[in-house]
C-alpha cells in the first residue's frame, strides 16, 4: 500500500523528530530522533489501522476474548522487530538489555505508542510487562532472569503485577495484607488482589505479587516483600474481570484474583524478605514517565479528531463549520496550551530520573503524575463534545480513550496521594520561607532608619477620639 | 549587615543555580549560574528590602509621587554595577551592548528580579526601557543610538512606549490612528496614547511612539511607523495617570497623553516609514518572556507568603495551623504544579527565540503569554484567601502582586489575542488530521479485508420490522 | 421484609417532603407532599434493590439483551399502580389523563425516580415515552390517541422518538434530512436514524419520526413534520445499537435505524405537514426538566455513595478515614453547594413552565439545562475518586451514572446551542445597557456641573512638555 | 431631568418587579413590588450618576478623605426620605421600626441598591448600621435603644462593629483577645481591632464591640461580651485605615483601633456578659443575605458593563466588534448562568430565614455566602478582560467592584469556614447513606434469591490455574 498521506511534505505534518520541544532537544540523540520517526511512521501506518482488526479478533463473549490472542499483535511484532523497534523502554543508564534509549528518549518513543491500542505490545513496551522487566532485570537473581525475563524480553508470555486489594486503602501501600507466611521450603500466599491488569491474557505466565511476610515488623517499610508466583500454581483463582466503565479491556483486562494457599519455592523471592516497599518505589518511576508520555500522545490523538470534526464540511450546525464558531478555537487553543505544557513536564521529569534516579526525581514525577491525567482528559472531553453522540459511542475511539484515561487518576496512586505529598514536601520550606520573608522586613526597617525615615503607613490616620492624633 | 538567613545551608534553601529544571540545564552557562547566585542574593538581601524605603521615598500626594525618584534606586545601581549586574536583557546573539546572556539564561535571572518592587531597574533590567533599548540598537542610525541608546544602557534616563490607543480596540494594532504626518522637514504628530508606561518618570525623556504614516496604504501592515520623540517637545501633554485597581505605580505609573501637532525632525523615524509594524512584532517576543519570568517570580514569591501564613503559629483557626487543615496542602501543590510547569513553558520560548528568533518561536511565546499570567493570579489568590484581611491591605505585597498580574493578562495583546491566533495556527492542521484518520480507517477495513474479516459493529443488532436479519 | 432504616427517625434523614427547598414549597399540593414520600420510600426500598435483579435477568450477549424484558419491571408496575404512583409526568394544567400534578411537583419525584434504573420505568415516567405521550396527547387525532396512547399510557407498549440522525450536525433541527414523500395514499419514508433512545426494547412499537415534508420551503421551520410509524413497518432496519462508554443499555438502548421505503397511511402525520418544529419545540421544555431532576437525584445519590465511602472504617490511607483528610470535606461542600443550587434552577423553570408554557420559560429551561449536567458530572466524578478502582468498574454504579451524565450535555442540544441560544439573547438588553450607563455618566456631569465642580481625574497630572501643566 | 431611558418600553427592559424568578413572587407582596420599582428608579436614576459626585466631593489627601462627608449623600436622603424608601432593611417578622418588608423583600431591593455607591446610605440600608441596628432593635436596653437606635434609624450618626483583630487567627470568633474586664463601675477595654468598617467616618459615633469578660470560661462560646463604646471615649486611637487593593473606600474606610484602658459605664453591654457569641451568630445570618444580594446586583452591573463594551462599534479588532467573537457570546451566557442560579440561593436562603431564623437557616446562607462572590468575581473579571485598560482603571467601576467582591469571599467568616462547616454537617448524613445502601445492597440479594437467581458478575471469569473454573 502506497503511503496516502506524505508524512515529509507539509509544514502542518513534520515528523515527530522535528517536533520535539527544543528545551528538550539537546538530550535526544542522532539515532534516538531517527527511531522516533521510525516509530511514528509504524503506529500511524501500521497500528492505529490495525486497532480495528485486533478489536475484530477478540470476539464478543466474556470468556472468549478473555481466551482470544489476536494474530495481528503477532504480525506486528514482527514488523516491528524487523524495524529495530523492540524494547525501547529499558533505559540505557541502568539496563543492557534494552535498545538503549534514555527514559528521555523512551518518552518520546512513548507518546507515539500511545496513540494505537496495539502499538505498545506490538513494540514490547507495554504495561505491565516493562515495569515487572524492570524488576527482574534490576533486583532478580540469574535463575529467575532466565526463567522469566528472557521469554518477557522475547514477548513469548506476559506478565501481572499484582499490589492493589479490594479490601483496604491501597493508595497507601502499607495497607497491603496479602500473607506470604514460610511453611517449610515453599512461601504459602493468602489473600487476594484486584486491578491486576493483564492477568486476563492467557498468555500472562508470571505474577508479580507483593504481600506481607512481616506485618509485625515496627517498620511499616519492612513488611512488604516481592515475589514470583507463576499463574497456573494450584489455589489461584481469575474470578472476574472487573470492567472500566463499561469496557472490558479484552483480553488485558484486569483480574480480581484469589489466593488460597498458594506455594511456591522460597526462591521466588525478590531481593529477599522485607525488600518489597524498596522494590515498588523503584519500579513506579519509569512507570509513571511511561503512562504519563502515553497519554500525551493520546491526547495528541484525540485533538486531531478534534481537528477533524470542528472542520468537517458535512456538518454545519447555524450555517457554519464548527471551528467558524469562535468557541471551538478557543478550545483548539486551550488544549495546545495543556499538552505542550504537559509534555514539558513529563521530559522534565524522565530528564531528572536519567541524571540520577526515580527517588531522587520524586517532585518531578509527583508533578507529572497529576497534570498529564487532568490534560488529558480535558482534551478527550472537548473531542467528545464536538462530536456529540458520535462521541460517546462505538464511532470513534473517544469514549474508550476517556475511560483509559480516567483511571490514570487513580492508578499507581491517586492524585490526592501525590498532591498530599507535593504538598507537605513543599511545606518543609515553610519555616526558611517565613524567616527569609522576617528578615527582608527587619532589614528594611533598618535601611529606613540608616536614612532618618519613618515607615509610615500609606493610610495612617492617627485620629485619637473622634479627633487627630499627633504624628 | 550579617547575612541571617544562610542561603546555602538548607536543602529547603538550594540557591537559583541549583533550582533550575533539569531540562534547562545544557542552556546554563557556567557564568550565568554564577550570575544568578549573585542575582538572587542582590535581590533577596538588597533589593526586596530596600522595597520599603522606595515606597517610603515616594510619598503621598499625585503630583509629588510622579515626581519623585527615590535616592534608594540609585543606591541599588551602584551596586548592581558593582556586582556585574547590569544590562543582563541583553541577548548575546543580537546584541554586544549587553552583559552576553540568552534569553533564557535572562529569563532565569529575570524571574528572580520580578520578586522586588526595585530589582529590575536597579540592574537596569525594566521594562519598557528593554524593549526600547532592543529596538534602538536593533534598528538605530547610529545618531539615534548615540543620542537615546548610551544614556539608555547607562541608566541615566529612561524611556516610553506608546503604543496603546484609548479610542480604538488596539489589541489589533492596525487599528492605532495616531497621525505622523510630513510637514516640510518635520513629522507633525497628532493623536493620543494611553497606558504609556514608564511617561510619570520625570527622568523618561524619549518616547517611541507608534503611529500611522501611511493610513490608507492598502496592505494594512505597512501604513505604521515607529518614530522617536523627546518628552519635553512641545505640544505633549501628559493628562493623567491610570490607576491599576487602585494603585498608581508611582513615579513609573502608566499615562493617558496627547499629542497636538507635535513636531520632530525627520530623522527621529525608526528604520523608515511603513517599517512599525515590523519593528514591534520583533519587539514583543522578549519582552513577553520578560514578563512571563518575573510573573513566575511573582508567584515564587507570593508561595513563600502562603507557606509563611500557613504554618504561622500565632494563627490558629479551630485549634490548628492552617497547614494542618487538609486543603492547604492541596493549595500548595497545585501552586507547585502551576509554576512548575508555567516555567518550563517560559524557558522553552526562550530557547526557541534563542535558536532563531522571535518570529519562528510564536507558539512557544503565546502560550507562555496566556499560561503565566493565570498560574500567577491563582497562585497569588490563594495566598490572598490564606492571609484574610491582611492579603487585601497594605499590610502584605500580596493586593499590589495581584494588581500587576491582572494587567498581564491585557498587555501586549489579550489573553484572547493569543488564544485565537493559537487557535487557527493549529486549525491549519485540521485538513492532514482529517486525512491521516481517513486513511488510517481506509486501511484497518483493508487488513480485515486481507483476513477475510467483516467489519462486525459490536452491537450489531440487524433486527427487521420488530424480527432479527441475517447478517 | 421489615424496613432496615427508619425513614423518618433521624435528623439526617428527614423524608423528601421535608427536603424541599422552603422557596419550592408554595408551589407543592399536600397531596403533592403525601405522594412525594411515597415515591420515595417505593424507590428506596424497592427500586433500588431490584435494579440488580434487573441487571440479572437481561443477561448477556448483545442479542438476548435487546430482546430481554425483565420480568421485576412488571413486578414493580404492579407496585407502583397500588400505590398511585402512575404517570405522574403528565401536568395537571395541559392535560387530564396523567396523575394530577404540576411540572414542579413532578420534577420533586421525577429527583427521586432518578435515584433507581427501574423506577421511572416502573411508574411509566420513562423517557422517551413521556415526550411521546405529551405529543399525542397534545397534537394526535382521536383515532392516533385511541391507537398509541392508550397502550403508552397503560404501560402496555413503549414508543421511541427518532430525531437525530447521523450524517448531519443535527444539534440544529433545520438540518434534518429523513424524507417524507407522499404517494398515492401514503407517506413514504427514506432515510437514516440514530440515537433512537428505547428503539432497543422488543415492547417499542411506535415510533414519533421527524422528517421533511417539505424541504424546499423557503421557511425552514416549515419543512419538517412529525409522524407516526409502527415498528412493525416493513422497510425498517435497526441495524445496530449504540454504545455509551462501554454500555449497551439494553434493553432499551440507543438504536442505529434506516428507513428504505417505509410506507405509512396519511393520517399517521401529526398535526399536519410542516407542523413538526412546532411539535417539538413544545415537546422538549418538559423532557429537560425531567431529565434535570432526575440528574439531580442521581447527584445525590453520588453523594451518598461518595459519604459512605469516605468514611468507610475499613479504608484508612495514612491513618485516617478519608472523611478526616480536609479535603474530602470541602468537596462535600462544593457537592452540596452545586446541587442545591442546580435545584432551584430547575425548580425555578418548572415554575416558569407551570405558570405559562414551556416557550415562555426558555431561558429557565436552557440554564437549567446547562448547569444541571455539569452539577452531576463534578459530583459523580469526586465519587468514583473516592472510590478509587471501585469507582470506575462494576462494584458501584458510579461509573454507569457518569456515562449517563455525560450524555446529558448533549441529548436534547448540545450545551453549546444552549449557551449560543443564552448569550444571543441576553445580548439583545446591550443596547439599553449602553444607553442607560451613558445617561447616567452625563447625568453624573450634570449633577457636578449643578454643584460647581469640575470631574477631576483622581491621578490628573496635567503635566506639558515634561513639566506641570495649568489646571 | 426628563428620563432619557424609557424604563417601561422595552421587554428587554423590564423593571425590577417583572424580573423577579417565577420561584420567588409568591413571596412578595404588592406592596414591595411596588417599591421595587421604586428602589429601581432612584437607584439607576438618581444615586449610580450621584456615585460620581460623591467621589468627587471626597477629595483626595488621606487625611482629608477621611473627614469628608459628602452633601450629595444627604442630597440623596431626603430624596428617598420622600420616596419612602428608608430602612427597608429591618425584617417585618422581628421588628417594628423598620419598613415592613420580609428579609426576602428587602434582598430584592438590596440587589438594586448594590449597584450604587451611595444609594444604601442614601436609604439607611448601609452596613455595617443595619447589623447594628438589629442587635440594639433586638437586645438593646430601652436607655441603650434610645441613645443609639433612636440617631441610626434617623440616620443622622454612622455606626461601627468592631471584632476583628489582626494578631490572631479571627475567622474562628473563639479566638478573640481584646479584654474587656469589670473595674468598679466601669468595663475598661484593651486590645486591638482592625477590619472595622465604617470607622473612618466623623460621623461613626458608636462601635459596637465584640471582646472577651470572661476568657477563662471552660465553654469557648460564653467567654465574649459585646459592648457599646462612644467613639469619642478616651483611649480609642484610629492608627490607620486599611487599603483594599489600592482603594482606601473614604470615608466609610476600614480602621486599624488601639484600645487602651477604655472606660464606659457597666450598662453598655449588650444583653449582658458572656453573651456574646449569641449577639453575634444572630446578628451574621441577615447581613450575609444584604451583601450576597448587594453582590448579585453588582454582578448584574458588570454584566451591563460588559454588554455595553463588546458592543460598541468604535472597538472591532479584526473588523468584528467583540460580541461576534463567538467566546463573547458564551461568556454572556455563563455569567447568565452564574447570576441567576446563585440569586435562586440567596432568596432561598432569605426564605429560609423568614420563615424561622438565622441559626435554622444556616446551611442555606452557608451555601450563599460560598457562591455568590464566586459569580461576582467571576461576572468582573470578563468584563475588566473585555474592558482592557480600561477595565483595571478608573474608567469603570470594574476594578473597584472586584476589590470590593474579592473581600466578599473573607469577610464574615473566609470560604473555607463555610465550606468546612457545610461539609461536616452534611458529613453527620454519612452513617445513614451508608446503612442505606448497604440495606438496598442486601434487599437485592434477597430479591434475587427468591427469583432463584445467582448475582453473577459482568465479566465472571472463574479461571483457575491459567484453565477455566466451573461455577
Amino acid at each position: 500500500m502506497s503511503v496516502p498521506y506524505n508524512i515529509e511534505s507539509s509544514k502542518y505534518n513534520l515528523p515527530a523528530s522535528k517536533r520535539i520541544p527544543p528545551i528538550a532537544l539537546p538530550f535526544v540523540s542522532e539515532r534516538a530522533l531517527k527511531t522516533l520517526d521510525v516509530v511514528e511512521k509504524f503506529v500511524e501506518e501500521e497500528c492505529i489501522p490495525a486497532d480495528v482488526v485486533f478489536a475484530q479478533q477478540i470476539g464478543t463473549a466474556t470468556e472468549a476474548r478473555f481466551a482470544a490472542h489476536p494474530q495481528i499483535i503477532e504480525d506486528l511484532k514482527v514488523k516491528a522487530k524487523q524495524l529495530g523497534l523492540w524494547n525501547m523502554f529499558l533505559p540505557r543508564n541502568h539496563f543492557s538489555q534494552g535498545a538503549g534509549f534514555s527514559n528521555l528518549e523512551y518518552g518520546l518513543m512513548a507518546e507515539i505508542l500511545g496513540k494505537s491500542a496495539t502499538a505498545s505490545e506490538a513494540t514490547n513496551c507495554a504495561a505491565p510487562d516493562t515495569g515487572n522487566m524492570e524488576v527482574i532485570a534490576k533486583y532478580g537473581t540469574e535463575a529467575q532472569k532466565q526463567k522469566w525475563l528472557t521469554p518477557l524480553l522475547d514477548g513469548k508470555i506476559r506478565s501481572a503485577f499484582l499490589m492493589t486489594e479490594p479490601d483496604i486503602a491501597s493508595s497507601d501501600a502499607t495497607n497491603i495484607q496479602l500473607q506470604i507466611t514460610k511453611e517449610g521450603n515453599s512461601w504459602v500466599l493468602n489473600g487476594s488482589k484486584w486491578w491486576s491488569s493483564g492477568a486476563g491474557d492467557l498468555r500472562c505466565q508470571i505474577y508479580i505479587v507483593m504481600g506481607k511476610t512481616d506485618p509485625n515488623n515496627s517498620n511499616k517499610h519492612l513488611q512488604q516483600s516481592v515475589i514470583l508466583v507463576p499463574a497456573s500454581t494450584p489455589g489461584i483463582t481469575i474470578n472476574r474481570m472487573l470492567s472500566v466503565f463499561g469496557f472490558d479491556d479484552a483480553p488485558h483486562g484486569h483480574g480480581h484474583i484469589t489466593f488460597n494457599n498458594v506455594r511456591v519455592p522460597l526462591d521466588h523471592i525478590v531481593l529477599g524478605p522485607g525488600k518489597g516497599f524498596e522494590i515498588i518505589q523503584g519500579r513506579l518511576g519509569p512507570g509513571r514517565i511511561h503512562h504519563a508520555m502515553r497519554s500525551i500522545g493520546a491526547a495528541e490523538k484525540a485533538l486531531d479528531w478534534f481537528l477533524a470534526r470542528i472542520n468537517d464540511q458535512r456538518k454545519k450546525p447555524f450555517g457554519k463549520v464548527l471551528s467558524e464558531h469562535g468557541i471551538m478555537l478557543e478550545r483548539i487553543a486551550k488544549s495546545r496550551v495543556e499538552i505542550d505544557s504537559s509534555r514539558l513536564v513529563v521530559l522534565n521529569a524522565a530528564i531528572a530520573i536519567d541524571n540520577a534516579d526515580a527517588k531522587s526525581a520524586l517532585k518531578e514525577i509527583a508533578i507529572a503524575k497529576v497534570l498529564v491525567p487532568a490534560t488529558l482528559l480535558a482534551v478527550i472531553d472537548r473531542a467528545i463534545q464536538a462530536y456529540g453522540g458520535a462521541g460517546v459511542c462505538q464511532d470513534t475511539p473517544l469514549a474508550k480513550m476517556y475511560s483509559n484515561g480516567r483511571t490514570m487518576r487513580i492508578v499507581d496512586g491517586p492524585d490526592e496521594v501525590h498532591m498530599l505529598q507535593l504538598g507537605k514536601n513543599e511545606n518543609k520550606r515553610a519555616e526558611f520561607a517565613a524567616k527569609k520573608i522576617e528578615f527582608q522586613r527587619i532589614k528594611g526597617l533598618r535601611l529606613l532608619e540608616e536614612r532618618g525615615l519613618k515607615p509610615v503607613d500609606p493610610l495612617f490616620l492617627g485620629r485619637v477620639s473622634g479627633g487627630v492624633a499627633k504624628l
